[in-house]
């Protein structure tokens, strides 16, 4: 039997993905057709990102599985047409490029690298900022990126501390969990970095109360979801210098409207939800190694448990 | 016997030092006394920084070491009224410190950062910078500083060459040596980190010879000493755009003088010598052991081989 498997992202990543994914699969030694058009009844598997023109799964009556090209999957999850297993992107560069952005990014805020790079001046004064281990990171999520980063964090000497809903071990950091532990996570902490899912039980995690918690003066990064800040007590905190600066990924509207305060604010870095991208040679590996498994009736990778939504 | 400890750093640094190197101290059990005054024939041992108001050692008749607050040696080893054993400091936060200076900036250059601190703009524009193991990043001097950025730059990810003048073993890191091996290490480098020590032959190491041989665009980071480069060198390889930016921490002169070229070229950051700094605390406790070592008759840790002048 050949698999016929449907891509069905948007047409212009088609040209990216075509090569690397046959390639891919040529490895796994399963019969294929790949293609961008099959009769909806005649696809295995649909390898997909939630910006396709595909939003409902209703034809697609023998499909076996839905592959997701991206890490997020808040807008295909709660799709009612889809009853069939959904896989999100776990690797394929995702984790590598999440873990040199987070770093980086807390390293220049760690640094003070701005005042450095953004008003240079010819006045010599220098100020070494602490140590790694005098600075308290703390990152809210510790799913497969989120821990990570926790990791390489640590590794640099930072003092972290994690949170996620279900309690986790992490070498080196210091781990919170429920309700409870969001406070506990969030005192005092120097540098916030959002990585938790959108869901509805994370909506506004970082928000006037929360804010509140926070070291005065510390930074807020975030390449989760735009969803997780409550944005205007955002902009009060670091109008009242409880917040000292925020660099900013992910938006509740991408791209982020040409009017939006964020863009001109002094204390905002924006970056255009580059903090980690899908690359085609590792992602194309993590799909064709899903095809392989649904071929041989093993179970597929990277499962989404749709009642939790991620 | 108790020994007479000389502080004969800068007196300003007295107030930062006297409690924790007293703290230190009281912990080897040693007997002692610190002071900043002395008669010279009675001192054993000079807790010492280069810039000191004592350049002539030949009064301290009775000393037995000569103990550095600072790595760099350069302008105390070719002293020479100096004949009793030098020891430069290792340790002291100076190597985390270090660390995170070089991987904080080497990661700004990677991920392309200036474009969304410097010039911000609402332009929506995302291109995500490739992964660290497909940037070559090339460390030149693989000392107590070198190797541990090299070990925390590969721990990221990147592909690692280093270069020393005797051969040398990294785990993860391609190691070069000797005059052959300058040219292979720079090769194609995209990411140039100095921190060869201060000695005739290290001088203009990055010269309009070597600067050709980078990747075209490649970035300079040098938190090494100022003498590692000729500026006039680096000065037009950045205007022929084959470095695209350098990243500066030390200088010839220093402070850097207002009128340098380098303040207010648009693609130099200038940062005032703060890459790694001595701390009091851990310094001390380096400070502390050799005292120890040398009242046990012990040999003393980190000492000079003044031959090669570090």
């Amino acid at each position: 039997m050949t698999a016929n498997i449907l891509f069905a992202a948007r047409p212009d990543s088609w040209a990216e993905y075509e090569k690397p994914l046959r390639t891919a699969l040529e490895k796994t030694g399963v019969s294929y057709s790949l293609s961008t058009e099959f009769p909806p009844e005649e696809v295995d598997y649909i390898i997909y990102a939630p910006n396709s023109e595909v939003q409902d799964f209703t034809p697609f009556t023998r499909a076996k599985a839905v592959l997701n090209l991206w890490a997020g999957v808040e807008h295909v999850a709660p799709n009612p047409t889809l009853d069939i297993p959904l896989a999100r992107m776990v690797g394929g560069g995702l984790t590598e490029g999440m873990v040199e952005w987070v770093t980086g990014h807390t390293l220049r805020h760690h640094l003070g690298m701005d005042a450095h790079i953004v008003n240079p001046s010819n006045h010599w004064k220098p100020s070494p900022p602490p140590l790694a281990y005098e600075r308290s990171v703390t990152i809210l999520g510790l799913g497969e990126l989120g821990r990570a980063c926790a990791t390489a964090l640590a590794g640099l000497g930072f003092a972290v501390s994690g949170w996620s809903r279900s309690p986790k071990m992490i070498e080196g950091v210091t781990c919170h969990h429920g309700d409870s532990g969001l406070k506990d996570a969030i005192q005092d902490a120097e540098i916030i970095i959002l990585l938790l899912p959108n869901t509805p039980a994370t909506e506004n995690t970082l928000n006037a109360e929360t804010l509140a918690l926070t070291a005065p003066g510390a930074f807020v990064i975030n390449p989760g979801r735009g969803t997780l800040i409550d944005d205007d007590a955002l902009l009060a905190a670091l109008e009242s210098g409880q917040i000292a600066h925020a660099t900013l990924d992910v938006f509740r509207k991408e791209p982020l409207p040409a009017d939006h305060p964020y863009w001109s604010h002094p204390k905002v870095t924006v970056t255009p939800h580059i903090a980690s991208d899908t690359r085609p040679g590792p992602a194309s590996e993590v799909i064709a190694e899903n095809v392989r498994r649904g071929e041989e009736g093993a179970p597929f990778l990277h499962l989404v448990d749709r009642s939790a939504g991620y």
